[in-house]
């Protein structure tokens, strides 16, 4: 397309420049490393070149882009809306808990104590030799203070004040709060050391009503990752090993990514009463006799981001299920010379508004600065699920180019077709991601019914291996060292079914899900 | 109302029991502090008893409850909505900021080091002499983590990385995040060592841009105060001694309280090349030159909630505009056993329907376990806007008894104009609290010409004080080591005006508002 400029002027001159850095970054782009070739720096590359996150200055911190941050947003405005259909309120408790208060959960304090960040000091000073501001000896904390890796300590604590009676309960609450926990080794969304998530906590008078919150979360979030993520998720509960420290059983949605290894993408715990007995909560019954209560907790992260990345994304970028684009229509216009521009423009501008009023998010990407080439990469690399193109030959046909995110189908569409077919593709576009997904998930579970079989498939093949288990920690901590291989989760849906543990041949009546996992 | 229920049963005992303590609790809540016994109890009394929010355990830092959050979570989406119109997007940088950071500019680290929250150490570990947990010795970090206070030092070194042209210019972003100040005297909302905002950071190419955006953020503020809140608000710029720690210009605006003490809602700051500078952000001009950017940041935090509270409440409680009322219409029954209630319902369920489709929020509390009284109490309590009542006598006329929380008038309204009625008061509350506020700000804004009459005001009157001064940060040391009262802002519409200092005799061409201040 250079050779269509006539370079008359700096501004021009400056122009060609930007065509040729333009072309450049294109290039670029497309260098994203191929999934087959080396999925994890495929994974690293895509989130930092699709302008969703980057590390911080600050070790295992990330800093939220804003076109990542967008889908976050909406997943928020999802799962929020359905927390509140569910009865759940939002709060907010303290970002510090006291280390006493960690303390008080004896499996807790362990799951957590390891990995925290904690204030020691309250004020810096300027060091009397002048080498700089360093931390003030006098303003030493009376007691440490965690930077809450979750809280449910800091909440039971708080609980204790608002419950009195069975009429206090259920209590229903939720928070979106960022925590902290220090891992060592640390990956854009999958782990880091802080992230945001929800957190929900609830009290109830009886153990079935907590157990029936707890599932209902559970069902809640398997719920939010079919239909908006388009990510297909097993539900089903952990091992003891795998449990939440402090909990009574977890539940879990577990996801396949497209590497054939298992990502936890939400969990749901049941916590009997543990934290009310930790924190002596204790309600009046109707009947008039003082009880704990009984209490869950539950949480999905800014983790769902590594999971919506991996199971869609392919070699080209990003693919983003219609419910979670931020943007979900690009329009590129293909013009020489800004009288042109303007003649599309006017086409358009009523197609931005006509979609826009039918809650469709467009963006008219009508910047001068940049080929249509470079526009064309940078939103399939950004998953945009529809990217219509117009020229000056599809201004005299009336048409638009289509192309579809999902499958890079590309057709001609008539005008006046177009705001019809766009609806239709919110609706099929979230469909066939879905679709594909679960195709692939169901061609990545395998029973077998030997462990050679198991390492073998393991190996070869990946994905959710469907095995008997003596349902011993033992078998379980021996298949996990040998393997790296662990059990995902005992699929709530499980048949009963007689067999012999595939490790020490022991009975079992049910099969449980191994994979490796992120 | 005891003596009409007949006990025959051991819930219904209960029920009488139940109605006793609902009658104590009543009459606990009416034991508000009055205002004008004394403001300060009253507030902090309100704010725990209108279930907004409570000390937690963690020195300074609070627990905001649902109905709080709610609130803020109103004051969140608006505000929101208003940044995204005006070109933000939102992101989210890491809570911690390494010490070296904070001190790259230097009188930025001035104003944060002395109150601020420091991570020294990632890890606890049990005490060998099984004294319980400590912090590991061996877990010090290499250098110390301060949780932000505000995040310019994290966002320009992140900058740096995402600024190299014009072209990336203006950078326009917004944080909705915790911030911690280690602040040693704390109230709810008011001042808390943990608080709620959003804070903006921009980076511009001309001076001329950042400073029209610094303004037009305090625009936006006013509009969010005024419009939203029902707070007036005086716009205006702070002295230098007022300054935020690393700006060259703060914008604000400023509120007036019931006790006649002004309260600052909002900053906006044009930073210069101050952070640019200390982070050697660049940019190549469109001429190819390379320069420093131009920046702002502007926040709004939790203590809107302090704002909103002490502007518009009263001794009976909370009073909340409409816009902001989580429960903006009540709708209490008023009935002799179920099958009444059931009567009441029939008509009431439809009502809700309804004005629920027209987007209001409407709560039908249809407990049993709480008399008419006692409910009729905790909406004033919680400042409900409309409060409708519906009896048998009301069923057989075809009325509602409603009234509105602002004027605490009531009134009977027939059935068929009941949406219509409560339709004009979403309006005419929101109107009229606005202008009562108004109307109390403009009679306790007072001109003075002598520094005795602005002790003699200050003193039996309180309010804005407007009052010539003769520019010196030394004056305005002594008029708030005199007085207790600071230079709130010098207001951007105050008109040219020849005077003299109302202290020092000195020329001064422009009034400014002097208060005390939260």
């Amino acid at each position: 397309m250079l050779n269509i400029l006539k370079i008359t002027s700096f501004t021009q001159l400056l122009y060609t420049n930007i065509h040729k850095i333009c072309a450049k970054v294109q290039i670029m782009s497309k260098n994203l490393t191929k999934r087959s070739e080396d999925y994890s720096k495929w994974y690293n590359e895509l989130v930092v070149k699709a302008d969703l996150a980057e590390n911080s200055g600050v070790r295992g911190c990330m800093v939220i882009k804003p076109y990542g941050y967008g889908i976050w947003e909406k997943m928020q405005a999802a799962l929020d809306k359905m927390f509140k259909e569910t009865g759940h309120e939002n709060a907010y408790f303290p970002l510090f808990i006291p280390k006493s208060y960690l303390s008080k959960e004896a499996s807790h304090v362990e799951g957590f104590a390891k990995e925290c960040a904690v204030v020691t000091h309250y004020r810096l000073k300027n060091a009397e030799d002048g080498s700089g501001i360093i931390v003030d000896p006098d303003a030493k904390l009376e007691e440490e203070l965690i930077v809450r890796p979750t809280s449910e300590t800091i909440i039971w604590d708080t609980y204790k004040k608002w419950i009195q009676s069975y009429r206090d309960l259920p209590l229903l609450i939720n928070q979106w709060a960022n925590v902290v926990r220090w891992e060592m080794r640390t990956r854009l969304f999958l782990r880091t050391a802080e992230f945001l998530w929800q957190e929900g906590h609830t009290a109830h008078a009886t153990e079935k009503e907590a157990i029936e919150e707890a599932e209902q979360m559970m069902n809640v979030y398997a719920d939010f990752a079919e239909n908006h993520m388009a990510v297909p998720v097993i539900k089903g509960t952990k091992t003891e090993s795998e449990r939440f420290a402090g909990a009574i059983e977890t539940y879990c949605i577990e996801a396949l990514m497209q590497d054939g290894k298992a990502l936890q993408a939400g969990t749901s715990h049941f916590l009997g009463q543990n934290f009310a007995k930790a924190f002596d909560v204790k309600f009046a019954t109707k009947e008039g006799s003082k009880e704990y209560v009984w209490a869950t907790s539950w949480g999905v992260s800014t983790r769902l981001m590594g999971a919506l990345i991996m199971t869609h994304s392919d070699d080209n970028g990003l693919v983003i299920p219609p419910k979670l684009a931020p943007i979900q229509v690009v329009i590129v216009p293909i013009y020489k010379g800004l009288d042109q521009l303007d003649q599309i423009s006017e086409t358009v501008n009523p197609l931005v508004k006509e979609l826009r009023a039918k809650g469709i998010s467009v963006k008219f990407d009508n910047r001068d600065t940049h080929k249509p080439g470079f526009k064309f990469n940078e939103y399939e690399l950004r998953g945009v699920p529809v990217r219509l193109a117009i020229g000056p030959r599809d201004l005299e046909n009336g048409t638009y180019e289509l192309a579809r995110r999902d499958t890079l189908q590309k057709e001609t569409v008539a005008a006046t077709d177009v705001v019809a077919k766009i609806e239709f593709l919110m609706e099929d576009i979230q469909k066939n991601m879905y679709q594909k997904a679960l195709d692939y998930r169901t061609n990545h579970i395998t029973e077998v019914n030997s462990y050679d079989e198991f390492k073998k498939v393991l190996k070869e093949k990946g994905g959710f291996i469907s095995a008997h288990w003596d349902g011993s920690k033992e078998t379980e901590e021996r298949v996990k060292n040998e393997t790296k291989a662990t059990i995902r989760c005992i699929p709530i849906d499980a048949k009963e079914e007689e067999g012999t543990c595939m490790v020490t041949g022991k009975p079992s009546n049910k099969r449980v899900l191994f994979a490796k996992a992120y």
